[in-house]
């Protein structure tokens, strides 16, 4: 294997890591010890703060100060309420790198970069790609329908939004893309659509460092082609395994329900009750479509030595 | 640019045309004129059946052999009442390649294979990949969400699509992708993630060869990201344009309307309405989610001109 498969690489320089692959911040999932491992093998580790408290983030953070003084990330939805208490424990601790969604980039990017901070955007849409790019964010990760948890409206697929995403912004700003990546032939068909690297969750979130729960990993492991959907969207469009509380949402769904019933359906910690605390049944299992390309728990460093091994014999194939 | 971008390509050898570029068959969109410019600019040029009676596809096939003996392929979605005569003109005028979709590959593959001709088969999911394979179709090409007409139930997109159906039919069998690509980046990454050539709808139904109305390639130039949805789920998947015949559907769907309820609503005719005779607002306008990077109308050569460029172009991007 090449010695440096990414050479001259403007978002590893960005991020200060060695391969361009993000692993993403998935609730439940990511915590200081996937980060941990994945930083350990060369990519970005990230923390995902969408299910901790900023206390829990504060320890997750300090943990993984404790382990390693390598760069890291935190990925921050800006959906919740407790996010200014976030943040403070953000800039507190000096993180290096915060990865915002699911909120308006308009909102903290320049709080956050005033205190050093680099930050990225997630987007499902090239319209809230050049906002992002727009008020500053340092890069976009562009995420197709096919990702998991949550996602956009307009069901647009990696391989449509990133050209697309590309295009709008230019040759001259990072562009990282997701959804649908496993693989390094994936990481390769990435960088030919216009990407400069790569987020990666579903494979990450099935690795021996995820603190999901073990039915979960199992679970994702055994799903093949077609077992997952992005789901109540008439709330906020969510993909998940297909389990019993998926049935529940479909059939109100194709009843017509209203975005309440399925807020009422929905509930509290349906996510944390399927990933973290394993029930199958009635958990919200959210991961991607490309799990069925998954069928093995491994730890995470063996994740990344696949990736790369992969992606030289996906350019070795295609003789480049 | 290289002379011969794509060296040793087994698909070129099987379809015995000079690029793995395969222009869809598209209804109201895909005569004899479209394949025949596509044939001489060095792709598999196809004539669509889907829109014609066995007479209308004679007259494309003769017309097609006047004015070139250059190989063509008919499609042939398996779903109509009249594909037993269809199939015997096929067959009279010794069509060298017929792709199939629609339908079950057991049913006429043999019988057309007897008579010498290549039959591939399009598949929306890796088992019916694996089942053509195994009735011994002679190559499938494997469609994404993203594709513009009819589709799966499923749901997979390109990128997750792809991987899945070259590792399920291993490495000696022929896969070409389809959905969503419609530049030369596309086909590169089509390539990266285990395709042999790919084959390429919306682009080419807004040529100046295809027989689509021009208010219906206006409409194609001017749609934007979200502009297209895959509708009509609970009757027969289609990816459409959002008009006024779209929002109907959409309404009835949301209110949970049954397949006979969305039967009645579509009617007869409405594709041939939308592309074939222009009415932007009743009509039906298939079309692929990619439709959002398409602004040009174009001749077919020049489509094909730009497809090689772009290749080139992305491949010396990623320094291969």
């Amino acid at each position: 294997m090449n010695n440096d498969p990414f050479p001259d690489n403007r978002l590893c320089r960005l991020l200060n890591v060695r391969y361009p692959i993000i692993q993403a911040g998935m609730v439940w999932v990511s915590g200081w010890k996937l980060a941990l491992a994945v930083a350990q093998s060369g990519g970005l580790g990230v923390i995902g703060a969408g299910s901790m408290s900023a206390d829990i983030l504060r320890e997750h953070i300090t943990k993984f100060r404790q382990a390693s003084d390598l760069p890291f990330a935190v990925n921050l939805p800006l959906l919740y309420s407790h996010i200014a208490d976030q943040i403070k424990v953000i800039i507190g601790h000096q993180v290096p790198i915060v990865i915002t969604s699911a909120g308006n980039p308009a909102t903290w990017t320049k709080t956050l970069q005033a205190e050093g901070i680099i930050v990225l955007h997630v987007v499902s849409a090239t319209k809230f790609a050049l906002k992002a790019r727009d008020v500053g964010a340092d890069a976009v990760i562009a995420e197709g329908f096919e990702a998991g948890g949550h996602n956009g409206r307009d069901e647009t697929t990696t391989f449509c939004l990133i050209p697309a995403v590309r295009e709008a912004v230019g040759w001259d700003y990072p562009v990282v893309a997701a959804g649908g990546i496993a693989t390094g032939a994936g990481i390769l068909a990435a960088q030919a659509l216009g990407a400069d690297g790569v987020q990666i969750g579903s494979r990450f979130a099935v690795t021996e460092e995820s603190s999901a729960h073990e039915a979960f990993k199992q679970a994702v492991c055994e799903a093949k082609e077609g077992d997952t959907q992005l789901s109540l969207k008439p709330l906020v469009p969510v993909r998940m395994l297909k389990n019993d509380f998926w049935k529940q949402v479909s059939t109100l769904e194709a009843a017509g329900a209203s975005a309440e019933a399925l807020k009422d359906l929905l509930g509290k910690g349906r996510s944390r009750k399927g990933i973290f605390e394993g029930d199958l049944s009635a958990g919200e299992l959210e991961i991607g479509q490309v799990s069925a390309l998954i069928d093995r728990i491994l730890p995470a460093s063996e994740v990344m030595a696949q990736l790369l091994r992969e992606y030289e014999e996906a350019k070795e194939r295609l003789k480049m």
